[in-house]
């Protein structure tokens, strides 16, 4: 069994340079958790994008859409930024013979207290069992994108 | 969107008690997972056992089985331990209309680095997207226990 | 025996607002890591300011020598940024009959990864053992303020 | 600064071995603790025992006191269980001319919760300010062994 991810950005990949006291988009953490998960699937890791999912452009979108149509892996996992994670699972619509599954965190995967673990493992095993088509999977549920939106609380 | 969560001890709710200096099967960690994951479904945890599972015999899977068949949720999840999970997984066999999700951990959900969240997320993902029937999910992989072993390596 | 601390912001007490995917100085995290700490001194936690140190303004610390300066408690643990921690050390020069310690952190205390729950650690232990004095407990070196720069690598 | 860690086992150390369901002392983990610390003076760990401070034995103990005895460094940090942590302090008198500091923890390093980067913190900031003598450090506090006993509470 074999999985593809693509990564993107989002709070998920957020670190902290203390040279500048800021906090930027890093490295994919999704190499880390599956490491420290002890997983044995093979994998693949391609970054797309370092963005804030706010600052994603219908260009960025355009680029995400044709990775995805092109990798040849039917099984594919999207790390993404929250705020507009359900624009871009639309905008995935119609790819056939794949299943593609965006999630994310709302707290950085670097931080003691995360989502980030737990969302990575449920898109894991989403990934491998559903139907072909694209979902979302945030706060231990797979959505359907066309039925979702962000609830900011 | 329900899911009913057994628990029946194992490496994932290992615990340390300072004043024996000894590791005991404690209370159910999953509790404290889907909190820090931020869920939004509805859930209900029931502990069956707490044991090491080379100490589980038959009568503690004919309980375990009693359980998951007399739950009305459609969606079960236990967490296990490692070492004889496979066996309880069979012993659960041919109980019609339910989703059964087995996972535990190699290190306990305590520990800083653990593969508990992880599993318990990949759990949750295919709980609600597989067809009926048992399955095991560790190391990021949705097994059949029909043709699965543990590789103590 | 009792240690008052103050907080004024800085990398330690970064957290991250996922709603406006920003950091910004949160609650003073000393409490959380006493806590976990299981100390069995007496305490009072007291914030003065919420601040990155590189924003702190002569009468920021103005403030803080004030507050250090009518604390009855001989032993005081101060939170504060890295960038100016030198500063605002020497700004406390010359109060007599106390032990002050400054630290920080270079990641933020809610990091998985971090040196603040060490660093306060060290704090504690130097400010019950010291001379009077100030002093900057940071990379698990006590240091005299008089002769020390932030080095940033 | 130089700094000499001697460990000897005890809670501090206490890892999982999931082939076997047990929970042993693993090697030190003061290493570990200090390398995350991102600490700047000089050191040297040396492991004398890996015992639960409940099974040492004189002999141990003069082991220990003979190693300390010998080395040149006149910091001296020594990670130990908490039963006996006072017996082995209190065996450790009238070594002369070193500041020595005994710590351990309640919690295991590799627990997500653990009490033992604090303390080990807390060591580190006191073995450089005490006067010569042996001390321990632990909740906190910098005790002095001769008016010391675990409450096991």
């Amino acid at each position: 069994m074999r999985i593809k991810f693509f990564t993107t950005g989002g709070t998920i990949d957020k670190i902290y340079f203390d040279a500048k006291s800021e906090f930027e988009v890093g490295p994919p953490q999704v190499l880390e958790v599956i490491n420290e998960a002890n997983i044995t699937f093979e994998y693949e890791i391609e970054s797309i994008l370092r963005k804030d999912s706010l600052d994603m452009t219908d260009a960025d979108r355009e680029l995400i859409r044709q990775r995805v149509q092109a990798e040849p892996c039917p099984r594919v996992v999207i790390t993404h930024g929250t705020d507009t994670m359900v624009k871009t699972a639309r905008a995935l619509g119609g790819i056939a013979g794949k299943s593609i599954v965006l999630t994310g965190s709302m707290q950085p995967a670097r931080f003691r207290t995360t989502d980030a673990v737990f969302n990575i493992g449920a898109a894991i095993g989403a990934v491998q069992t559903v139907a072909s088509g694209v979902y979302i999977v945030m706060n231990g549920r797979v959505f359907d994108p066309s039925r979702t939106r962000k609830n900011p609380e």
